[in-house]
């Protein structure tokens, strides 16, 4: 067995079954591992930011890791943006980078490159192994990482010549975790404020956001009056009727700041004290009240919940009716013009059960929750990391996970245009998964941001910037050009018969609505 | 003046006067700036690996750097293959990447990263200034040593507040150099094996490349009859009828050694001792003869042409009629099925005056170089890092350093799924750039390469890996979509009369080629 073959055969061996791949020459004796080796399915992506994304995707929907194979420093770089928000949404990963023969480097090819450099910034964890019979149990060790609590991304550069020559061995599994047990002092704190204290907020994240632990804190919140909120953005959110809702705190940090003045005491679940995405002159980046008391009852460590299990007893919530439950509404769908509100409603009225959203609509989705929140039960997926083109990548990788599952993409112009070539590989893999784009030909965004620091009327160049039009961008064309079947939306009855005919499919479909 | 607005100042005032940009928040009061201070022209890219491929791609025109503005670390992250092609081709290239308010970068929010950290790799100089009145001066010297010799990549992070802050002042102009006298020694020593020894190659590479320096080497063969050959992958390489048409290093191993082995001096002039792309079991890294003595006469610190001056002096060659000048010829186009050779002789007979070769056609484009060499003069440059997806943003920033040539890009489909997003900025800035496709619909290079190690019929998995069928990209529909008017072709008489066609336009067109 070779070392690519031990490589294959340790990632199989444990459960890593899926590989998002674009390969190079550095990397063919992988990929004549993975026809020797049964059991890895693999994905083609075109481009390396696709893989990372996809394999962001799938952990967050099938809860362990895929793998990347990415071809030496520079298509590793390519998939640098989708790891940080892999990174910052806590999802395990393991990238397989090719690397140069050993002897090679020295000679400074044209792709030699800095691999554990450029993997450093986004890698809890990353090895180049040194001899053959130790490249398996170094694959075993990513797996130990990205599997194990909190969830790693975990890098292993692969040379070239640690994947030819004989002597492999299949890495023998192996357990990597720091997860922390509870701190019953903290909850014990934290019961104590929410049975004496009006002004406590309950603030959900990270691992606390499935519908058994959100009931949880409905519970609480009925017996004792805390309020629930959770951060601004959730890697994976249960949401829909018979399920508790829950706000998220607004990404302005007006509202933001306005939303948790009230509270003096925050008690912290899976998530951290709220900061503003960005610094603005003369705003604050702590959104809390200066005097806030924060008291963390699990951390991304630990068993949300578990905590709030524990919590739950101390207050004597456990038999409440939950606070909060959702139930079954269909918004009205206006006619006439396209809005952000109508697109809303048609989300709300034609969701189907088991939806996993994928949500990356920046500027045009910000109320798509509140019209959502009475659909049927669904996943909510946001960007934690904030670098943009994660929505179709992590789409592509939800519904490899779980394919029997309508992943829907909400997705500006803008930020598909980081990632577009993923539409192929969502063709290729005919799978259920329907992309919105909010086509409203700008970085809206930003004409929001430039007021923000003190510039009311955009100049020439500002307005050219953040412009996507001259030409417009045709979404429909490209898609076709990429093998999904697309239409283009002006009006809401349009919208709605499109998007209803969408739901009905069981492949892949574009609607480019015109806003 | 605010920090902004002096490093914007400072940067006119160098004579860094493009821009190509994909700003976000961190970079709002930067794009207020470009407002307020006259002289920067912005090209908006929709990826960032286009803004950086630009300025690679402007450099190699302009000889002189351009900036790019990228969004936080993982804005930086999208541009970072491209750096590495540009450092790899020695290009000049000004990163400006917003970073957050200092005191921000605690909060640890979404988007921060190890912004320094993604940079180190693909930088020569890397700054972050932690002082409103240094900012000017810090872009100062990040011009100088994008500016100096030799070029740097040169990486400039500034902090919001750093931005957004008054006390801001235009910096003073600086010099960098590790710019290296001649060593007359080592030339003295070249001139005698030229006059000696018959086994002797000229080797050029980088700035030994421009019709001048070519035309002392074609004199130093006439008088010595030493062999001349560049490297196979170069920055910039002028040719055509009424230059010195010089051969490249094959880039099979097989096919270097065999040209190589015959030479047992090899004189360097602005290149190195050549090596293999990649690794391969049981093949050479170093492509020369073990015995083949290297004589370095000037390195990429050094200045080529002078070197070349005293060379052709000291052998006597200064009043020669030069080996290898290129007389016009037209080959014949052929008729029927489209093949590479045939795509060759369409170039060959059809390339206009000063056109800019853009080359990433890996596997279809082998042999352009032979039925070009008789087409009138053109430039022809190369990916010299050979990270894919340099073509399109390349082509990009040529056209904007030279608007009134012809650009044509030789591009695969693979590679230009990398960067595909180039083609709307292309449209929107109404450049001169002639796009062809050659669609053989494969990663094919790879088919190669996987019998390379070994595995004569690919399983599989390997052949899903290498094919971009299933569904059939259509670049037509693409480069439509991004307001790129384009046809696709699927024989010789079409493509000889579209790519006519396109030759007569001053506006963008793609030619998609059937293979």
């Amino acid at each position: 067995m070779n070392g690519a073959e031990s490589l294959v055969a340790t990632m199989v061996k444990g459960n890593v079954n899926v590989c998002f791949a674009n390969p190079g020459t550095s990397e063919m004796h992988f990929v004549a591992a993975l026809d020797e080796v049964v059991g890895m399915r693999t994905v083609l992506g075109l481009f390396e930011g696709v893989c990372t994304g996809a394999a962001d995707g799938y952990f967050r929907i099938a809860r362990k890791p895929a793998c990347t194979l990415l071809h030496l420093g520079p298509g590793l770089a390519n998939g640098l943006a989708n790891l940080h928000n892999a990174k910052k949404a806590n999802s395990g990963v393991i990238n397989i980078v090719g690397e140069h023969a050993t002897q090679h480097i020295a000679l400074d090819a044209p792709l030699t490159a800095d691999i554990e450099g450029i993997a450093g910034p986004v890698s809890h964890f990353v090895a180049t192994p040194k001899q053959i019979d130790k490249v398996g149990d170094t694959a075993a060790l990513a797996i130990a990482r990205a599997s194990g609590i909190p969830h790693q991304i975990a890098t292993l550069i692969l040379p070239a010549n640690m994947a030819w020559s004989a002597g492999g061995i299949t890495g023998r599994p192996q357990i990597f975790s720091d997860f922390k047990p509870l701190d019953e002092k903290q909850i014990e704190r934290a019961a104590t404020i929410l049975n004496t204290k009006s002004d406590t907020l309950l603030l959900l994240g990270g691992n606390a956001l499935s519908s058994d632990t959100l009931l949880r804190a409905g519970k609480i919140a009925k017996k004792t009056n805390c309020k629930v909120l959770t951060e601004w953005s959730n890697a994976r959110l249960d949401r829909g009727a018979g399920r508790i809702e829950v706000n998220r705190i607004p990404y302005v940090v007006e509202k933001a700041v306005e939303t948790l003045q009230e509270f003096k005491h925050i008690i912290l679940v899976g998530s951290r004290e709220p900061v503003a995405f960005f610094a603005y002159p003369n705003k604050p980046g702590k959104l809390a009240s200066p005097k806030c008391e924060f008291i963390t009852i699990s951390n991304f460590a630990q068993n949300a919940d578990a905590a709030l299990a524990v919590l739950e007893k101390m207050v004597g919530a456990k038999d409440k009716i939950p606070h909060g439950m959702s139930r079954r509404f269909k918004p009205p769908i206006p006619t006439g013009k396209i809005t952000p509100e109508g697109i809303a409603s048609v989300l709300g009225a034609l969701l189907p059960e088991g939806a996993i959203i994928v949500d990356e609509s920046v500027s045009t989705g910000r109320d798509f929750f509140r019209c959502t929140a009475g659909a049927p039960p669904h996943i909510w997926l946001n960007n934690r990391g904030g670098s943009i083109g994660y929505g179709l990548p992590v789409a592509l990788g939800a519904a490899i996970a779980s394919p029997n599952q309508k992943v829907i993409v909400l997705e500006s112009d803008g930020s598909g245009m980081y990632t577009p070539q993923t539409m192929w590989t969502i063709a290729r893999e005919k799978l259920d998964v329907t992309i919105l784009i909010f086509s409203n030909r700008s970085y809206n965004i930003l004409f929001g941001e430039l007021k923000n620091v003190g510039v009311t009327a955009p100049g020439p160049q500002a307005n050219s910037l953040f412009s996507l039009n001259h030409p417009d961008l045709d979404w429909v064309l490209m898609s076709k050009g990429m093998g999904i079947d697309a239409s283009r939306v002006s009006d809401m009855s349009s919208l709605t018969s499109v998007f209803s005919f969408a739901m009905q499919q069981k492949s892949p479909y574009l609607i480019e609505i015109d806003l």
